[in-house]
């Protein structure tokens, strides 16, 4: 006590020491050793002075929520660009905001109607993010499908049809017999005037990589020039973002357009990518544009966020036409906070805009996706290791891709390569194009591909796959191996298919990050169908129906993504959607989860999380546990021979003082202790806020100069009379910041971290102010507990 | 410092206090107002000894984890019964045991094997638990079907043959001709020799009514003398299981194997209710039971619970053969803690066991339950109307079915009646049989019945509902309101299922909350089928096969149990897997979600929660948002006159001293403190853990006696020369304590008891202790807040 007086008598004797000394006479007399009310003697909590629990609960909340309903200063309570959002602010200040409508709605009819149109703004925005994703969707689908008959001819009768709506008429669709059709005339039979032919053919490759340049030309530049955050997929941001970091610009209006028009561009340019996670994006954009709308989402970050999410779920709802396969696959891969509101409110979006796009209609077959396929046979149990094998190929695939792809990426992050991105997309495109035209099965659209691969052949179906089929199946009685009586097509067909799948795994690595929208689903189910080609060889002696090709092609292609991506549950259901059986799902786990196990041996990164990574995204992820035994006080700050923490003292601070702190340090926020001996806590104030009071209070109130005293209490402290006007920060001060003792083990803090959403955490040991942990300094230790560079978290 | 000092000199200036006043001396002579660092003059940190931060991280970690390497105290950390479990520390015991395998792994190929066999347990215990719990609901559905038709009569020729079986020859096997079948007799005819004239319908009407009470007797006996826990649907109680309470024996062998019994012989005795909340209890006492195989999860309540989630992903699978819903189930309704792993798992589980329900083939149609259906017919935009209509109706019914049970449970709880559950099940039975006899529709079984709601009328249907709808169908061409054209079995047929609707719904309010093993969801299926009929008569003039009736009655069973349970994505779901047209979504998703809403409006609470408030369970809901504006330091006791918080000094309290306030006192753990006068917080000991190590440590170390000193810092105290040996109780001392400051909003509160589970939570002023939160504490204010009786919490 001593101490603290000595200390103190330059200042005067405030008011809070002479309570603490009282008491602290109080406790000498009463000698005891019995613990004393605190409500009764606890030292500045009377000065408080609210007298009824009532009032004094309404002050205090508010006093919480930084004065917002008092004197509400323009600024405090957002967020810079590239900064963590604290989630439990954002929904404390949500339920404020809430209560305060609630509270009015008895005053008047238009105060009603306007709680009631709070009350169902959530469900108004998803249902017009879904209505957005979902027209969206079908324009994509319909627009690149024509651009992409564009490189090989055009329709006569009518320009803006593509080549099946221009060969409505004559029943041929299928590949082989694409080109019977008097209408759709190709790009050599317009300008040469003949179908047939070296020189045509020569024609319709030039006019075939010359429409491929210029796509990608296109996108690359608008990309460039308009909308920088465009480019690549999206997930890895997104999932960034959802777990509470700001990048500002990068939902919004213009990355919308220039990625919906440049998604059209990259997919009819032939690039090996995919339209599934950009039209996550541009769902995501839907959502965060809809929701500035509605106050309730568009100030606050965190309800954003579920809006957000629920974009997301229709996202791949379209992309696959899987609703419950989106709310999934938001729920497993992109979300971070994710309520029950918000799963409720993710199934209407999904749902939404999956009947949007089937009213659109896009591919004139009454389903959502190209390739929706019912198989009806049954499958035996043996076929189960063909399967799990499909797995570990799909697993040993995740994981060479992911190196591969991630190499290449840094190789293009660091050296002087990644500066020309428009020519790096040029000549991917171009070898893309010109390796692409010889073979069918690459020349045609992906998705084309895979609606192909993996439907069953029919009596109908003419493709060269489906020759080798029936010909196999004719030829049952031969001993395996003996292929007498495949057809020479088949032979061609096989080689085709092999070539085509070594070129898509070659070419998506190496485009997968390029400066364009490029998504990485529809190239990875390619990968695996050719293994079926041995497999089914062998089984099919056994019995006459007893393969589904198709259905390999499908648990491929799912091991593949399973593998790339990590995803499970969700990939299990979207792939169950798209087949409609549920007989299909025991294999399709079987397969996916082995890819996941053999993938997970190799590294535990899907190709998302290692974007993540690569690019330094301060993303906390939900699914890796943390397991090592380090405590708070060896991962705080101030830490070894660091400079002391920058802490605020709650009354005896001059302006200048505070702003000599502000200047000197660079962290985000400081701590208010009582005083420096005590070190006992008393709040947090964020420097964002203290910068903004200030200048509002100069600006506003008169008589604040560099000697003013700075307070975080409730009552000024007793100044010397010829003191300058002091300047109250009470109300920017959170007076419940989170708190562990010293002794916490990590697991714990990083467990409050993820669960509570937290952007930072003061060190306490015995009740003093020890440290701070941020989330940054999680992230740091993290990395350095995992051999890599703690330096690599780039943001704040 | 002066105070401190006076008040210790009784027990000999100790180390504490010589460092503190040390460290305050420097601080003196610092004098500038720079923070110190702390990590050279924080007071007794130095004195725990731990030089490098490597073994101090190892140590300390193993400290708060009680010790468990150093020395085991047998019991500390296990919990008593009907108290609530610390998820955060389960964890954390968790990756304990996790490190330790995995730092054992390299020694031997025996413990490599070990920790192979633990990384999988996880998916083996569920494996298990799925096996089991399809094979269990196998035999119920194929027991109940046999016991169900033995009240009508035998097979002559196999007596364990069902109805169905028996007649296998015959093709008839529809409601109305079941009696055409030589080899099965009805009683009456066994018994009178003759199937026709009132005699015989007598006779078999007391047949009837005899087998159903010897049923029901037999079940309320069995529940009542072998497991009481084997009563009513369990989901409310496995909610508050899963959310971390406990309670010994609700999912054990002996509820296991009565349930089993009892549901089936509950079921066939006719009452009102389904198999469907049992068999997720079911599920949930064969994954416990299975737990018990794999230290990883017997021994660790917070893993255990991981397990249980998919045991009842898997119990909803088998009841309604709906793998995926299940899962949705177990994650919106039941689970609490619901990590991405365990979606992975129960998923699994709900697979396996679906597939093992699909290989017994208990209704011998291939499918996992009697009434799937496959629609083929489209709807159409104008049937929304009628459809959300449904989700009204449904909505009111739940709302009043939630009301009526509830107050009729509150009557049984409060009055004499309750004393005689057995006389009660018998007089609900004995009515239930005397008044569902003479209507087919009632004397059927209820999934029976609703297999022929849901069934589309087909050429070869003959029941009577379908003569209805093809009549109509023929009279397209009268007017609405004529029905000229209904034969008079028509008649009979509606008003058959009329008396029906209105017998089921009264009779599942006195039967859901019975002493015998009841689930609700197939009751409240059945509800609104009736209402289709007169919106069928005027659609039906729009187009000939405008409306599918099934469909209907499909819609509105989902909108009845949307408005009981209150659940959404899963319900629909669930409807969905049973039908498997994605087309018949959007319906259902207006429908559930009117019900869900109207529902709303006239109280928060489904069923299930209902009867946890009804049962005082400590249940906090993760659905419900706590809206108010009020603080921690309301909340928290000590409050207004109540006696001082009991507080235990980390080194100057004698061991009389603390069994006086252990005695005194019936709170579970205690803070612990530096001292008295700081009442700056070190941790936290449990009630449990001082008694079992206090009595650990008399019964192995010699010279503990009443005045010996007991402490928990790192190092013994100085005492004087002829002072007993002192108790060290570090260990048991959890030095991470939860904590919050007197001013955190309540909302953020029960955030965070929700999202970590925590089991209470210190609150502290300007770093020192104030207070406690326990869980049941915010319990109470919640019940407070909601004009509720804060006292009907029961439960610790």
């Amino acid at each position: 006590m001593e101490s603290e007086q000595l200390f103190n008598k330059g200042y005067g004797r405030n008011s809070y020491n002479s309570i603490t000394s009282a008491s602290s006479d109080e406790e000498l007399l009463d000698g005891a050793g019995v613990i004393m009310d605190f409500h009764t003697t606890e030292d500045d909590n009377l000065l408080d002075g609210d007298a009824s629990p009532g009032t004094a609960a309404g002050a205090s909340s508010s006093t919480h929520l930084l004065d917002l309903l008092e004197e509400p200063i323009p600024g405090v309570g957002t967020y810079d660009d590239f900064h963590t959002i604290d989630w439990v602010r954002e929904k404390c200040k949500d339920r404020e905001r809430h209560r305060k409508i609630n509270s009015k709605k008895k005053e008047s009819a238009w105060e009603f109607t306007k709680s009631l149109y709070d009350a169902w703004s959530g469900w108004l925005v998803v249902t017009l993010t879904g209505l957005a994703s979902g027209a969206l969707a079908g324009v994509i689908d319909i627009v690149a499908d024509w651009l992409n008959d564009l490189k090989e001819g055009v329709c006569l009768s009518a320009m803006w049809f593509n080549h099946e709506q221009c060969c409505w008429d004559s029943n041929e669709t299928t590949f082989a017999e694409r080109d019977k059709c008097p209408q759709w005339k190709t790009w050599a039979e317009l300008i040469l005037g003949q179908a047939e032919g070296p020189g045509s053919y020569i024609m319709n490759y030039f006019m075939f990589t010359f429409w491929a340049l210029s796509f990608a030309f296109l996108a690359v530049s608008l990309v460039k020039v308009f909308a920088p955050y465009a480019c690549g997929s999206g997930i890895p941001e997104i999932k960034t973002i959802l777990s509470g970091f700001i990048i500002r610009g990068y939902l919004g209006k213009w990355t919308l357009m220039i990625k919906t028009i440049t998604l059209v561009l990259a997919v009819a340019s032939g690039l090996s990518l995919g339209k599934e996670g950009p039209l996550v994006h541009v769902a995501c954009c839907c959502g965060n544009i809809f929701s500035y709308l509605f106050p309730k989402y568009s100030k606050n970050e965190a309800k954003k966020r579920e809006v957000l999410s629920a974009a997301s779920a229709a996202g791949v709802s379209v992309a696959f036409g899987a609703p419950i396969g989106g709310v999934l696959f938001s729920l497993e891969e992109v979300s971070y906070y994710f309520p029950l509101k918000t799963l409720w409110r993710s199934f209407f979006a999904a749902l939404v805009a999956a009947f949007v796009l089937r009213s659109i209609n896009p591919f004139g077959n009454s389903r959502l996706v190209l390739f929706y396929v019912e198989y009806h046979t049954p499958w035996y149990l043996f076929e189960l290791f063909p399967f799990i094998l499909l797995g570990v190929f799909g697993g040993l695939w995740g994981a060479f891709f992911i190196r591969a792809n991630i190499a290449w990426c840094r190789r293009r992050k660091s050296t002087r390569f990644g500066k020309y991105p428009v020519l790096e997309v040029i000549t991917v495109a171009a070898i893309t194009a010109i390796v692409a035209f010889p073979n069918p099965y690459t020349r045609q659209n992906t998705s084309e591909l895979i609606k192909e691969l993996f439907t069953d052949c029919g009596p109908l179906e003419s493709s060269q796959l489906c020759q080798y089929r029936s010909q196999m199946n004719g030829s049952q009685a031969y001993p395996a191996g003996s292929d007498a009586a495949a057809t020479p097509g088949v032979y061609s067909a096989m080689w085709q298919l092999s070539l085509a799948l070594v070129f898509k795994i070659i070419m998506t690595i190496f485009t997968f990050g390029l400066k364009v929208p490029s998504g990485l689903f529809i190239p990875s189910m390619l990968a695996y169908y050719h293994h079926d080609w041995f497999l089914f060889r062998e089984w099919c002696e056994v019995g006459a129906d007893c393969i589904t090709p198709g259905l390999y092609a499908m648990v491929g292609a799912a091991a593949c993504l399973g593998g790339v991506t990590r995803m499970t549950v969700s990939l299990v259901v979207i792939v169950f959607e798209l087949t409609g059986g549920l007989e299909y799902i025991v294999p399709l786990m079987a397969a996916v989860m082995t890819s996941k196990w053999v993938g997970d041996a190799f590294g535990r990164e899907g190709i998302y999380e290692a974007h993540i990574r690569l690019n330094g995204y301060p993303f906390l992820d939900a699914k890796e546990e943390f397991t090592h035994t380090t405590l708070a006080r060896e991962v705080m700050r101030p830490w070894g021979n660091d400079p002391p923490l920058a802490v605020l003292t709650q009354d005896d601070m001059t302006l200048a003082e505070l702003q000599n702190i502000i200047s000197q340090t660079s962290c985000n926020g400081f701590p208010v202790i009582v005083s420096k001996e005590s070190q006992r806590l008393v709040g947090f104030a964020l420097r964002r806020d203290i910068t903004i009071a200030i200048e509002n209070a100069r600006r506003k109130q008169e008589g604040i100069m560099l000697n003013s005293r700075v307070y975080f209490t409730q009552h000024a402290p007793t100044l010397p009379a010829d003191s300058p006007r002091p300047l109250k920060l009470r109300s920017i001060l959170d007076m419940s910041p989170f708190t562990v003792t010293d002794h916490t083990p990590m697991e714990i803090v990083v467990d409050i971290f993820r669960k509570l959403g937290l952007r930072q955490c003061l060190v306490t040991h015995n009740g003093r102010l020890l440290g701070i942990i941020t989330k940054k300094d999680i992230l740091r230790h993290m990395a350095q507990m995992a051999n890599q560079d703690p330096e690599s978290i780039m943001f704040n």
